[in-house]
């Protein structure tokens, strides 16, 4: 399941954005949605890569069964979508780069998977030395 | 400012959707984005009445000056989205129809202030009442 995280990552460095992507799954392992960060794209500060797969998954009665996985692990925004909506287990492909809420959703009950990804930890930290100053715009740590 | 958030729920609720509003404020007072809820609008989970205000503000360096107003307080997800990106200050119209995360937020150094706005707990209480399954997808409660 990874591997289509990480396939939408590299598809996001390709068109020039910050590489970080997500998929939602179902109960039995289909794709529901799967999505990159398009902050650069799109020129959308909403769009992380979980809230894009959440997003083109469209609407769904429960998230309970529902598996979101990430080749980074989710920050607070995304971390807060997983715990309001109720996403049953979480797969992170790495959290050196970012720590995010993962301690925070595992502390609420929630499932997260972390696989220590190192093709994960390296792309994005490669990434981030190159481009710092969108990296902390993307984390909310941007200067005024 | 409230009343910016306010004119959003309504027209939201005119257009047969869930009607919570929010907008994002410069230091200056000045409107940076207006947006609502739009799940049933567009079919799409992901927009709440703060995440649509927050994207229709586009790509900003720094959150710390700004203040994001919503008739609501902020469900888990949009307040990980307020923590994410520092937004200075958040004013609510009301937390009585849900608490969200205001309390979280303040115990990590955020400024929120309740209005506890009667029309506002009127107007989506009401609502609810109404469309209770609705409600339930929308904060992430609905059954399989």
């Amino acid at each position: 399941m990874l591997d289509v995280a990480l396939a939408e990552a590299k598809l996001g460095l390709s068109e020039g954005g910050i590489p970080i992507g997500a998929a939602l799954f179902d109960r039995d392992g289909m794709i529901l949605g799967r999505g990159r960060n398009r902050r650069v794209q799109e020129n959308d500060p909403s769009i992380h890569g979980e809230t894009d797969a959440f997003r083109r998954a469209g609407r769904q009665r429960s998230y309970r069964d529902k598996t979101i996985v990430t080749t980074l692990a989710p920050c607070w925004y995304c971390s807060g979508l997983v715990r309001q909506f109720g996403i049953g287990r979480v797969i992170v492909g790495e959290s050196v780069n970012l720590r995010g809420g993962i301690d925070w959703l595992r502390g609420s009950g929630f499932e997260v998977v972390d696989l220590a990804s190192n093709e994960c930890i390296e792309m994005l930290s490669s990434w981030i030395r190159d481009n710092p100053g969108l990296w902390a715009e993307d984390i909310g740590e941007g200067r005024e």
